[in-house]
């Protein structure tokens, strides 16, 4: 019979694949539409309002506060901290570093979006303190992880200038290692790492990067799903990354330029069904 | 006659409605577009977009200048006043009294958006000090109105931490009456009082929740209302938060998500004509 | 022959325009999709988010970065620097200098939009250093325009308060003429000179006002396209001004309000092809 080959190549893809990762993301995005976790963030100016309409969006409860002086009443009381340095100045990094500190000892999950990490010294610097604030998360592009990986962990071996997600698997797999975090590189195929394990999240459409703060929210996004799952992170990583993603396909569907697309994407979001998600999940382990 | 009884009911609603509410809010937004009111915002950074947008798409001129080293020489041409703590932080406070201080003895009316009143001791003391500086409006969701309140005015009867605008109504009414203010509590249904006076305005729609800034957003339309009829702020307030809630309303026809309804919001609101509002002002006197 | 003096006029208005401006607004807009500049933008908060995503749908790369500490590093590697003095606060305003003069300096070109110039002293002071770091191009309204002249060239002749941009012809080229920059001053028509040649742009719909932070965006695609082009600043600022309101003018033909105008604006500015670039670009030099 021919079918054979192909029911083995199933049999096969299912064993590399132990895990249902549509019903892990669709179990993901329900809990954070049950629970609405409130999600500190500690973000740039112009992602503000496109973070804030995600995690709304997604079911979540955003909070924006980064006054240094609100934290030690305010931070107690989130279910997770989202920090990102966007449009980072001296003012800013103490309060980051407080509320970092504090989400760390009290357990709570915190995510770490470090843009542009190579392009000043001063923001590296300030990324590599971050950092070892233990995020639990980091979630950036290959140059970015790159840079955070070369300059924490020591330099990899040699890439060109234009990082493609695949070439900061090794990266992202050391500075994991070291930090004992769950670290994503974003691309056309997003990849996470724990420093063992490795996934694919072949999600999302080219246009989203012609819209500012989609890597910004989808990182509060992570936040918000691992809010809800703290013990695993790593599937929240990934199920947040997809769901964004398949937001943006949906999204795509009806759109005819970027700002639209921004539109549909979180309209999208709002509206995804369990029958959508289970069919467009496209999370695959990498060798 | 079956009839009767709703006529005498009819009548009894009428005299319970000595305002003709609908005239009113479409003359206040008739007003602002004719007089096209400046209106200066210091406004958190999330919400500055959509609250520059809504004020421009109701006719009104926004103007974000929040630097103390201007108010001297910008405010005293403003015709009204628009504060909200959102993303407060020590450094933007002293504008923000100086400002109020200003407005308030020059008598332009000013409006305060205590944003989460209660969500630190820093933040709480800030909002208690502005409410000191005599804000013609006060516009805040339940619980802020209730910190507020208890904070100034003394703990009032025991709430519990979810909210709804109704069980707000004693708190609003002693803040209101101790500063001679008026206080707007948004919800389900919006509560305005004076202290004495009540009206609820049952205009909106619950997607508008999953919007970032549209309680900032209108709470900038009521300073824009109040600007054009300061002598009656009561008035103003109820027809703004009545105007917004119908561009609300009209955009949701048409809203696919919170996203898309953001957009028909405010294509609503700035399209929005006399016989719309006439068949849809809906704000009732509370007992 | 009646349509003889047609065709003398459409001869003689070829002589008054020996530049083809259609082909080099197209070759402009081309350029930045192929080269995509590095375009740094030191912009108020209210205008992140729009400006990011104009420079992002004409196929450019913004970078929002504005700490003082960071500019020695980055600066260095940009293609052109923008900077709008909207939200201007004196912790902001060594940033903008040092990057100015570094952009100076090195022969980058970068273009200053002095928002509300004469709202105050401290303003307008602040204007007038950044305008002494010779921006390649200035780019206001006409009241800014001739707020800016008059204080560093001396006043013009007298103006009412409602400036139109036909009034503000003589301060911009005396601008122009003072600083060796190119002015612009946007209006019904957009003015363009460099103290000796003025050109008027017609494109654009009224409605584009009603946005918030267009003038901020056509600004920035200005950054753009003097990014690719920049010994012809003269001609790149003309060609995004008449580019940006092309993008309007086919926005509105499916907008239904100011909201859903800046969607398809935006999408336009995208999806703008040759075709309706050459049949659109209304660029004529004025006596």
């Amino acid at each position: 019979m021919e079918s054979e080959p192909i029911s083995n190549d199933q049999k096969q893809q299912q064993q590399q694949e132990p895990m249902e990762w549509a019903p892990t993301a669709w179990a993901h995005l329900s809990a954070v539409r049950n629970q609405s976790p409130l999600i500190q963030c500690i973000t740039n100016y112009v992602s503000m309002d496109l973070v804030a309409n995600t995690l709304l969006s997604a079911g979540a409860s955003p909070a924006m506060l980064h006054s240094v002086e609100e934290i030690p009443d305010f931070t107690p009381h989130i279910h997770a901290l989202y920090i990102n340095v966007g449009t980072l100045s001296p003012d800013w990094l103490p309060a980051m570093k407080v509320a970092a500190e504090l989400a760390s000892k009290s357990g709570k999950p915190w995510v770490l979006d470090p843009v542009a990490a190579g392009a000043s010294g001063f923001r590296l610097k300030a990324c590599l303190e971050l950092v070892g604030l233990k995020p639990t998360i980091i979630r950036g592009n290959a140059s970015e992880i790159i840079a955070l990986s070369n300059a924490s962990v020591g330099p990899t071996k040699g890439v060109d200038s234009s990082h493609e997600s695949m070439d900061a698997v090794d990266a992202a797999k050391r500075l994991a290692e070291a930090g004992g975090n769950i670290v994503a590189v974003s691309g056309v195929v997003d990849i996470i790492t724990d420093g063992k394990r490795i996934v694919g999240v072949h999600n999302g459409v080219p246009m989203m990067q012609k819209i500012t703060a989609t890597g910004c929210s989808v990182t509060a996004l992570i936040a918000a799903f691992v809010a809800v799952d703290p013990s695993h992170a790593f599937e929240a990583t990934a199920s947040a990354l997809s769901v964004f993603g398949i937001a943006g396909e949906m999204g795509m569907d009806i759109a005819k330029g970027p700002a639209s697309l921004r539109i549909h994407m979180i309209d999208s979001l709002y509206g995804l069904d369990q029958a959508a998600m289970l069919s467009r999940v496209h999370i695959r382990s990498l060798p």
